[in-house]
């Protein structure tokens, strides 16, 4: 159940921030605009680019300056990435010549890769600096925009990455020993191009609170620090939901991407899938005269196709987040094959078994499935557990296939994995059907 | 593709901690014993209960004690909750007095809330502090395991929170002031019973490294830190996906889960949806006279329900996510249904034409639909346009049904739409059958 209160104190920041979704264009501009400053800088921080653009894009220019500079450079870039070319260029010349450099090497990194989501400021200390000097320094740069003041990377005069030293570190150490003593070398660093499900998975096993990234010769380029992790992880795992769906995933919020947008993700798959489809009629008509002959047959095809459609909906699905977090590996496919086996015969017995329990059931009450109605509780039976097997085993296999040719597991959808199943589901359900009922109804 | 190095250096700790998943438990078991004692360490803290579980369970006594103190609280706590009561009495004995009361208090919290993901150790300042006094207090308390020194939170004697305070604003404001003057009061807090996914909604949109937890009167329990959150996201998207797949959210990986728990978690759902799909045959039969006289009917069943099932399940992901992420409220529903509505006819109209024209084309090239061949094109075109639209319309309307009604919207799964939508796509293609075939074929 939703919490919802009738009376807001729309004064109140956190009050404001909860209930952002909720306001129009139109309010959400009037009330920033009666924040006093330090409240609107905090609720301008906290927003992402998308509602930070429509806070300031209609501003006189030099209130744009003054917001746009106000971001830290990874997430000015995630700003201007967001932006039309024409704006872009505009924000771009609002910042200082510095800044616009920095800012220009980020936009230069896809959005998804490690590069993508790094601040190239951080602090920087030399291997022979005392932790007295190192100290002082870090109190004066407490003072910049710099992300995070809590980690400090060791480097040499060519701007390789030498070690890593945490303020806590420092303020154990005593004041006069040197930052080369007390630096950890042993260190956890991320490629540029890493992507960044590969850098939310580094993050969540080593529990660090911001990792340097670094180039291919060892030159440090920037950090990536956790609170981009938070949203990285649930921006992959919203992409593999909506693709587990049957869809291309959206980059926008449900009401923030237009019409014409969503349907371009959402008809292309449904197509593909129709067209999949589609090979459904062309195996039934091999089929039509059986239908002709025993019309009883046709009453279970919707019941038959669907059971192998869940199983192997439940399969892919499990297989895939496993792949994602990396539970399971490609190399484990055999292991997993077999495990699935297993549970496709099992599952496949009990569904089984209720399908012919109910064939025999509705008999006692209706007459409507005939004298031969226990041939027919067999084929019902027996061609469940078929598909149900047939559809967990698929659901199974169909993502390390897709991930060993290259493809995105996650594509491998409940109804992609359906339309598969249904065609051979159609074939296994009428063999069954032929091999118990020939002679008598067929 | 994966990226495997035949050659493994396994002395070194990221390579092991990388290649972990892999190993079967006596390769663990021998590699951790040969590792020297810190980086022994850092190994056992990176890993989640279950391995931690797994590396000490067989230890001596002293041994298991000097592994289990070396745990954060809350994380003492988690691993306490994995294990059986009988071991867990006895870790429980290994903790000193002090913090097998403060597990003991954390135990008694749902692992899903706040309180259970919380730890009750963080560092304390009291408001007529100086700032230098407190700078001394922190660097004291950096020695001690608590886990984050960045935030230092200002209670009163009778432990209620006034404010907090980073340590990076300590740094910055002058030796001589009071605690009291530089304390930020505008807090954001979390009740201890907040569920995760509340949670980490709170921490995306605030950015901050720790929260603190307090009960109903003000009284602060202990701090959330980030490092939780991102495991907390990765299990909270974990539990929707495997729900979205139409199975009940495992609580282990998928090869640390039990064969007979795994089935458990699985067969439940496929019965409950195999007996929903069970209405399709009573449909059927209802229908048996018409399929008796046009068998053509039938060879367009799995099609025609199945466009109805994949446009559910694309609306139904596409809603429980944005439901997931608060990117629409229980209150959208209408926009919502206004919106899919527009979608449905769209894609309908367009799965329609594709199904006109295989039908059309079909007939060119062979007679199998007869001489009614446009009436049977325009029945399948219509049906689909009718079941796509009806489809997306039950899948993204069924997950605000389950919120209002106080279930959680994740279990609309694709599987499930698809069940709904079945029995009613049949209703609709053998209506718009009598509508364009009686007379003709019927």
């Amino acid at each position: 159940m939703e919490n919802e209160t009738s009376e807001l104190d729309w004064s109140d920041l956190n009050t404001l921030k909860e209930h952002w979704s909720e306001l129009d264009h139109s309010s959400r501009k009037e009330k920033f605009a009666r924040l006093n400053r330090p409240d609107a800088e905090e609720l301008f921080l906290s927003f992402g680019p998308l509602e930070q653009i429509e806070l300031i894009i209609d501003l006189p220019a030099v209130e744009k300056r003054s917001w746009v500079r106000l971001l830290a450079l990874d997430d000015a870039a995630d700003f201007l990435q967001n932006l039309d070319p024409e704006p872009r260029q505009e924000f771009l010349a609002l910042l200082d010549e510095v800044s616009r450099q920095e800012v220009v090497g980020l936009l230069a990194y896809a959005e998804d890769e490690a590069g993508g989501v790094m601040n190239p400021r951080y602090i920087r200390l030399r291997p022979d600096m005392s932790v007295e000097e190192a100290i002082r320094y870090l109190r004066a740069q407490a003072r910049t925009p710099i992300e995070t003041i809590y980690y400090t990377y060791v480097l040499d005069y060519d701007q390789k990455l030498l070690g890593v030293v945490s303020f806590r570190e420092l303020l154990l150490a005593s004041p006069d020993k040197r930052v080369r003593e007390i630096m950890k070398t042993d260190l956890v660093t991320v490629p540029e191009e890493m992507d960044r499900e590969a850098l939310s998975d580094v993050f969540s096993s080593h529990n660090f609170m911001a990792l340097p990234v670094v180039d291919e010769i060892g030159h440090m380029k920037g950090i990536v620090t956790y609170d981009d992790i938070v949203d990285v992880v649930q921006k992959e795992a919203t992409e593999d939901i909506q693709k587990l769906g049957g869809m291309e995933a959206l980059d926008a919020p449900y009401f923030k991407t237009s019409f014409l947008e969503m349907m371009k993700k959402r008809a292309g798959w449904l197509m593909v899938l129709f067209i999949g489809e589609m090979f459904t009629a062309t195996a039934m008509a091999q089929y039509e005269h059986a239908i002709a002959k025993a019309v009883v047959l046709s009453l279970f095809i919707p019941l038959i196709i669907s059971s192998g459609g869940n199983s192997g909906s439940q399969a892919s699905t499990l297989i895939i987040r496993s792949l994602a977090l990396r539970e399971i590996r490609l190399r484990d496919w055999w292991r997993v094959f077999m495990r699935e086996l297993s549970a496709g015969l099992v599952l496949g017995g009990i569904l089984g078994a209720l399908g012919l329990f109910r064939v025999y059931a509705w008999h006692l009450w209706s007459p409507v499935y005939g004298e031969h109605y226990l041939l027919i509780a067999m084929t019902v039976a027996c061609s469940v557990l078929g598909v149900v097997l047939w559809g967990t085993l698929t659901g199974a296999m169909l993502p390390f296939l897709l991930r060993r040719v290259g493809l995105d597991p996650a594509s491998a959808s409940a109804p992609m994995v359906a339309t598969i199943v249904d065609v051979t589901g159609l074939v296994i359900y009428f063999s069954m059907a032929s091999m118990f009922l020939s002679g008598t109804l067929l």
